[in-house]
């Protein structure tokens, strides 16, 4: 890799006056740049924080950045969980908050083009009246749809619609030379060439640097539901999913909780929680044109669950009912964190029917270990989401045991032939994992990949493949 | 690229002792292994055939030819239609005809996992019983399972289904060098490093050779109905796309096709279409878990065509009306081939909302140039099929006429924002019009690409990226 250059004066100067007004130094620079959501991977402080507008912009940038050999960290929002856009070799942190627009939305084509900063929670409302819907999903609603893109997000209605990267047409990209390329389009199958939009799709900003967006939308369905379906135990519940399934409901989501995690966010939101009589609990959305054709998928659900240990199966079909719901499940990764002094977790995806044998192993590890380990997540695609929580160790019990920990849910991950990350990505906290999990081989290819795009090394170096 | 080398006596003897009985040289080699179904596109004999059984197989055979500087040139049935599987630069010919085994139906996980070789035609059969199927639907039934993946093909239902793409969820894949990496698996989401399993699909064997796929099953529909709409005029008919896809009646299938193409099908096939009457027909398929269920999307469908120009809307509900339209259907390609000496064709797609204009275009483009052009094509994604018949031309008079009918064609794509190929590749046929469609940038990405992969260019040379 090139030794990277510091940030200097006339640089500064140089980036002044390409962005008046959006170019932050030294003191200048909010101590949210120096991290992630996910503090316990570290801070590192970038040299400037530039705003960008435009692909021009970030063309001159990129351009300029590796003539001189400096380190240029793409970042949206910042939610990322496993430090994918903190700039841990220095340099400066490329920034899309600004980049915010929603600049078409083309009902005959059924697609959306937007700016990469354009917020998940945001973008609803320019499809408003259309009667289309963007179905990927992500917990974190703050998140940008460029940041979702570019670690291929998941989220909860993956079951039935699939990821972020199967919604996703056209990019506009800016590369690390400098040049600007177009990959897709709006057309909705291509066969033309190595897909280069694929393999931008998760590459975590170490590939090009994404500067529009263009999403597939479908029909919004007429009507959804919730129903949240209590356990006596943990193993029954997530015994059921397969199960559940297999039924033939059709589920948009099935998730799972805890009694544990469901308590912390109660706490954490001032809320109460629907039911809180059972230890653990799935909740299933079904959508569809109308109630009445989702009564079959309801029924035949629910004559499943009852006969295979569920207590009740709760209906929820009001407004209020299903965001009393959905806010508790939308807060439960800050709800955990307001609970310890510090946690670490993993993201790993398994075979669908390997979710019941990696969570008991997962609660199993916790007791042998003596650590508190919580678990979440999107049950119904096998991603699921497993905290372990410092509590009241000292840091070197800690350190220990965060690391024994981690080390050996990923272990139980691979012989289950899961994989390292579902949908939060690698980062620099993740790497060891993902090169233990595919390869030295794979990583070489990663590694060349990364060598094509980016020669010199300066798109978000230490992430993904590089490290490790 | 690297002066390749011929395959001596030594080299036969070597692979010979490899794979007893499956080597083929000389006189031995049928002449189907010389072209694909585009004789068009020229004739090359490969000095040998390998008919492999296993990845041990193909890694010893791969890391002979790097070591020697044999191309190799991966083959399927030998369906496609721009010269993938066929030996530009001589060497071997390596086929997986004989690995046609299902290795596994899960239906807990629901997937499969098969060899390269299995027919698309012979693939349900192992699904029987299990309430699943295999959505991906391309026309050539014939084609092999590895050939779709490494086309990325499309096919009828990608309206409502998507394409093959979206249903590959593990690869087996020998490298040029010989290792064997799994890429993916049976998890149904992954943000794990680069998308390199995205990148092979639709890598021609240009990046590896594939020896093993898992796919993703889904839910058999219970019930389907075609409805074959007759139109006044082609320009009718086409025009009418876009609103069927707005209609709400979520469409399987939306196919186009004119009177004279169904003309060169029924002499084809010796059998009478359900109607001639009309220019041109809109054929649409729905799928539904009854027939009640589909009730309100048939009547949609019916009041809406009735009312922009269709003359009728024949219902097709039992399988042997069914199969007299799609068998029709499915033929095509050959009638319109067993019409005229010579042809060539374009697979285009262009955004849902241009196929109309870029269908009028190309019947104006016949009329200038004096030749016959023959369309037809999966309308409800943007993907055409177009024909450019030699008729009784003279050599120099094709040669001239149909050199500038494809490249107007090409270019109309592109003023439409539309791709080079929607799911037949480009071998090394359309490599010109890949470039031109692509830009010099990102050829420049897909050869750096394939050095890591490949860094001797032994695999598949001459196809893709490289000339043109």
């Amino acid at each position: 890799m090139t030794a990277f250059h510091k940030v200097t004066e006339a640089d500064l100067a140089y980036f002044r006056s390409l962005l008046p007004g959006r170019v932050f130094s030294g003191d200048e620079i909010s101590a949210d740049y120096d991290h992630d959501e996910m503090t316990e991977y570290g801070h590192y402080m970038p040299e400037a924080v530039l705003q960008v507008l435009s692909s021009r912009e970030v063309s001159a940038v990129l351009s300029y950045c590796n003539e001189h050999d400096i380190p240029v960290t793409p970042r949206g929002a910042g939610t990322g969980l496993c430090g994918g856009c903190v700039a841990v070799h220095g340099g400066i942190v490329l920034s899309t908050e600004k980049m915010k627009k929603v600049l078409e939305v083309d009902t005959n084509n059924m697609t959306a083009t937007v700016e990469p900063g354009v917020l998940l929670m945001e973008f609803p409302k320019a499809l408003e009246g259309t009667g289309l819907f963007y179905p990927p999903d992500p917990g974190e609603k703050t998140a940008t749809m460029g940041g979702n893109a570019m670690t291929n997000a998941g989220g909860m209605r993956a079951v039935k619609y699939g990821v972020t990267r199967d919604y996703i047409l056209g990019m506009e990209v800016v590369l690390a030379d400098g040049s600007v390329i177009e990959l897709g389009g709006k057309t909705v199958k291509t066969s033309s060439g190595y897909s280069l939009i694929d393999l931008m799709i998760g590459s975590e900003g170490t590939l090009g640097f994404l500067t529009k967006l263009t999403v597939r939308l479908v029909p919004e369905p007429k009507v959804n539901l919730s129903l949240l379906i209590p356990f006596d135990d943990l193993d029954a519940c997530i015994g059921a999913v397969p199960r559940v399934l297999a039924c033939g409901c059709d589920p948009t989501a099935v998730e799972f909780m805890e009694r544990e995690v469901i308590t912390c966010a109660e706490t954490y939101l001032g809320k109460q929680f629907p039911d809180t009589g059972a230890d653990a609990y799935l909740l299933v959305r079904l959508d569809g044109p109308s109630r009445d054709a989702l009564a079959p998928a309801v029924d035949a659900l629910t004559d499943l669950v009852l006969g295979i240990g569920a207590r009740d199966v709760l209906l929820a079909d009001t407004d209020e009912r299903k965001e009393s719901i959905w806010n508790a499940r939308g807060a439960f990764l800050e709800a955990i964190k307001g609970s310890t002094p510090a946690m670490d977790e993993c993201d790993v995806v398994v075979p669908r029917d390997a979710i019941p044998a990696f969570v008991r192993r997962s609660v199993a590890i916790g007791k042998e270990l003596g650590v508190r380990i919580l678990s979440f997540g999107h049950a119904g695609d096998g991603n699921l989401h497993i905290y372990v929580c410092r509590d009241d160790m000292t840091n070197e019990e800690w350190k220990e045991k965060v690391t024994s920990a981690m080390d050996r849910l990923y272990d139980e991950a691979k012989a289950l032939h899961g994989e390292v990350s579902g949908e939060h990505g690698i980062g620099h906290a993740k790497q060891a994992y993902l090169r233990d999990s595919v390869g030295g081989r794979q990583i070489s290819l990663m590694r060349g990949i990364k060598a094509v795009f980016d020669p010199k090394g300066i798109l978000n170096p230490g992430k993904v493949a590089e490290g490790g």
